[in-house]
């Protein structure tokens, strides 16, 4: 009996998936829940569950937190990703490591398909059908929820056939956590001009107090919160458990869908949101000026690119030695004060400062160059555009 | 007599220079202020008085208050800038457009020499020199501070000396203020790990209750505040005069000098953040992917070597000319809440919004292409990659 | 009955394709072909015959030469863009702008469908359906070859059934010639380790003395060839009358697809090389360095994306806003030699030229700065790196 | 006494230099001379004969060709860089190479000054002067040529003077020569219209029979010429020998420099020229859009940046992490045919090309996707601009 790995969450489509594939065309089931640091245990345990009773032939469950940290939220970090100045990519890099996951996973059990419950109108069938037709591009890709474009009814109706009771109630919101933050959508950020009200955020609002906190970075990567020295994970795990209570990092995005047209959706991302600010700032007084100009460029387009699902192409790789190569001196202790709603970056303790006061401030004179060096200095730095104006008349 | 032109601002640094030029070097003083929107009508009638108590033959106010905005502070909003994603660039700006006006009233005037009142620390020295020498090659640049190299005590008695009054004390923040912000140096900000207290800050919080507002753009620029049409200086001049009452757009900058030192500073500036963002937010909707993309990587350029003083280079003009076009149909309606210390954009309207649902929403099935479309897009998208995969053995 | 307007070259795809179009679809054919300055008065009139010789109900020629340079050439020029370094990118511009046209004329003469030619093998199908699918979204595009996955000889055949005769024999290269260039594709081109040998090439090397020319060009295009004033692409194509028979401008491209895999193909062209460098030098002595710089990066994206057949993206009208004003001051005579296979560009002049001795010549001291100016402008200009290796420890 | 090393080169003012930092500044002259490659053994012994002669305490002669080659060229190579697309910019590279190796070895032998020849005209003082403040910042700067503003008669008298003979004669030409290329300025080259005459060029022309050779890559660098494996230096000085006195890679360079102005250089580098449009090529097989595209924007800020001498700034060392990385699948072989003046790249032969027919030629139709995929690709690839176009009313 021929293997079929399948991506599975749980939901409709992918219940739906698990008879289909099993009944309809023969195969033999081998569902994968891939955790990249959103679900709980007895989440894991529920999806389990939820598998074997929907007849699937073996239930894997794959941790990629770490991996997925290391992999891709690490670069994240370096390049002070914001898709369009506001977004942290949550879902578009943990697609990506789970399409990753399942293509080894089926690599490994000897699958010759694999399939995924995506629909036709969305990002993540590209990313999915990308990934796997670059790693294992021998093995089937199924889609059934795309190609037999069966409505919500026509799935419930289905499943109730086979035995499987399904609410026919749609939750109003679809919710997607991982390490990286929760994204929120429906009702609202189908238009353009609304705004998700209160009751929307997944997180309630239960700290008010401000409340000062410190991260460590070693080499671009935070090391520690508070003083506590942790794994990287952690600290992104604790930091979010500190912060999201105050409704930090909670914002509407708007941007390009890989598929062209504009998409919006609401996420709440309090740890990456400090994090990466937290870590741009102490880049701010560590990097030169070309350093920082070309992290920028780079890291735009890394973010886009990762985005569109396109993370196997080695130019990924290459940005990321000069992201890596960057973070050298990218290490020092950065002070947060958190608010309702609000963080403040207060200031930067580093040894790689390179405002440090022993060679010279802003504003004073020092001893490492005087004012008639900056005279001879403007003289030269202007001297192309001056020449221009005498060339072309503009200076007389 | 020979006559020179000295940038006026009434503090200790040009009032010395106004008694040095005239008795010193023999020079008929003319002196200028350039109003970039930060003075009002009584600090004006102040610096004037002043300026005449010191001596000078002339004195003569401009207001550059609408030129700023059209020749800079548009193309700041059409780019969306904000240097190292924090810091709408207001000082450096005004320092270019001010060194512009006084070239121009120098060239005027027939004047010989050109005064400023920088010492050999900072920026300004650079912006003033580049451009007086790019604008006016032939005329004489005079840096007293800079060349005698006084410290603040010599300046005062020199000045008691000639009978001139000067308190010793100093503020102990240097404010600074136009159309585009208020910066704020001192103390803190000379280290790299503290914030500014709240008393620092130049405007009192008296705003706590939240407010929804609108803001009007036509080809990028704002129109209207409120649904009331007016001048694009005048919706800034409103939004500030709502907004800053509530705290917002306040941080601390901190980013490279032209001299090659790091330096630190506070502003606040809810006009600019709230414009920018605003103004981004409704491009989002409006502009495709790649005029997103390019925007900020010229914008960023264009931010950073305005900020070097460099803006009569004639890139800058062809940079203007593509953000000119870029704003073809960036024209709508944003929905803006104001809050104490921070505000959210809500949503945008516009004729022009991309992700008008007559052409499909994201995550929706439409017309305009079906899920094997995708497929097969998928396919080609991801093609070069597999190939690169299947070549390089990692595929297998 | 229903109008459909096809792409027409004459060859065995579009023959069989007005046919098949009348014949099995029952459409009425309007022949089109569009002339990029490729074509001769004399295949002009071939392709007319053949086309009505096939039973199609009207056949146009669109001489597009005037706009395709207007529209597109001219950017090429002022961007001096040669794609990896080395082609014209000829054809590419090409298959835009006759899309472009055939798009138009369907709306102009409302036809409901429209057909072309294309394989689903190669370039030209992404652009035209693309364009067609952008200009003129309701009208059905077919594509007959593409859908009915026919070979050579099945459509030779089918053609001989319709009493139409065709030639089995295979010319061994493919060969596309517009204003901006010719390309050869075939056998060698297929390889990536062979050269096209001397008989592949469509012109024949008959000038081999050396010869002194001179191009003008007026704010970036040129409009004089010898001191003959002229219509620009006049220039274009008298260079290419005096050049090509150099036997100049051969080379082999090597690129990425659309479609994502690598294509390799021969061109000759002449003038769009000698024009592109000769313009090149003159943008060295007259722009900034800045201008330069930002012109290459969007010269190269537009190359490509319009290579990829985006040319309708509004990125693409706003990069051209830039080119355009970065012409200003690109006007000026530039002195060539030809030689067998090669070119050398002697030299410039230009009333704008920036090296002009005026204001001091490299290398030799000069009234518009000294050496202690140097001196200071080399401590700040290395001030920054300076600070970073006292502060990074590798400069004790 | 005092150390002072001096950057020596046997010529003119670094002949002044040497008496006047021994007699008229007391100090004790250790004399370096740094060969990049350019110096032949005769040469070497000459300038130290001249060093001796010159009363200097010591003299050392650095070999820094493979140093150079493993810190500069090889990144060079991998970028494809030249300058304006034309200048290899051997000149610059050298001069890095050299200003650095100066400065070490003043560290070590613990000398409290050091001194270059440069006069306040060029760019060599900035480079000197920027690499010694940032390696060797405690070490005083001395340039005697700058500071003296002697005129070359000057200098001679003073020689004269101290019983030292130099020919007045002044060479026509200033010639530059390293591994990566000689420089020729003087003359024509002052003019903007003037070419270099034949008589300038330093090398005459001695092969006019076409020559077929093969160029070996491994990771990007040059490993084997006509399949004779050697070290990266010996492949690129065989090259030079070989292909040189074809007159290959003789052009003028037209740029900006440091401080502003336009210069003008002649030069001739064969080994340069090949050995980047040879590793080009074979990029243009093996590497994907992408990593094509980011490394020309890299590479291009590389060069200009190392032109300008700041070779020091950490993003250096970042970009170069970036480069090296895109290497890992440049390897293969180059086919290059010689003519006199020129040089023809035939093709590759590479296991990493991923032009390979095992996946699909170009302009055939293949087993990797269908018409129908490139149909539905054309529909999403085309989607946003063609909603655009519908939004905006012009695709109508």
């Amino acid at each position: 009996m021929k293997k079929v790995v399948l991506a599975f969450s749980g939901g409709l489509d992918t219940s739906f998936c698990c008879i289909y594939l099993t009944k309809d065309l023969g195969l033999e089931v081998h569902s994968v829940v891939v955790n990249t640091g959103g679900f709980s245990d007895e989440e894991i345990a529920q999806i389990e569950k939820r598998a074997y009773d929907l007849g699937v032939k073996s239930h894997t469950t794959i941790d990629e937190t770490e991996d997925y940290y290391h992999d891709t939220i690490k670069y994240l970090i370096f390049g002070n990703v914001l898709k369009n100045a506001t977004y942290p990519l949550s879902v578009s890099a943990e697609r990506v490591c789970q399409a990753t996951a399942i293509a080894n996973y089926a690599k490994k059990i000897g699958a010759t398909s694999v399939a995924h419950g995506s629909t036709g109108a969305g990002n993540d069938q590209v990313r999915f059908d990308m990934i796997f037709q670059t790693l294992i591009p021998g093995v089937e890709i199924i889609t059934p929820i795309r190609d037999l474009k069966l409505s919500r009814e026509d799935e419930i109706e289905y499943l109730n056939k086979h035995g499987v009771e399904y609410s026919a109630e749609k939750a109003k919101y679809s919710i997607n956590k991982g390490l990286w933050g929760t994204s929120v959508g429906g009702a609202e950020t189908l238009t353009s001009n609304q705004y998700l009200p209160e009751s929307a955020w997944p997180t309630r609002i239960t700290s008010t107090e401000p409340q000062k906190i410190t991260i460590d970075f070693v080499k671009g990567e935070p090391v520690a919160l508070n003083g506590n020295v942790l794994d990287s994970v952690r600290v992104i795990q604790e930091l979010q458990a500190l912060a999201q209570p105050y409704g930090i990092g909670r914002d509407i995005h708007v941007g390009d869908t890989i598929i062209g047209i504009k998409g919006r959706v609401g996420f709440e991302a309090a740890a990456s949101l400090i994090t990466i600010k937290a870590h741009h700032t102490l880049e701010k007084h560590t990097l030169t000026k070309w350093q920082l100009s070309w992290k920028d460029q780079l890291a735009a387009f890394y973010g886009n690119y990762m985005h569109e699902g396109q993370m196997h192409d080695p130019v990924m790789r290459d940005i990321e030695a000069f992201l890596q190569s960057s973070q050298a001196t990218v290490s020092g202790r950065v002070f947060v004060e958190l608010h309702p709603y609000r963080f403040v970056i207060l200031g930067i303790e580093s040894d790689h400062d390179l405002m440090s006061s022993k060679f010279g401030s802003y504003g004073e004179m020092n001893e490492g160059y005087t004012g008639d060096d900056v005279k001879g200095f403007s003289k030269i730095f202007g001297n192309q555009v001056s020449i221009w104006h005498k060339v072309n008349g503009s200076g007389e």
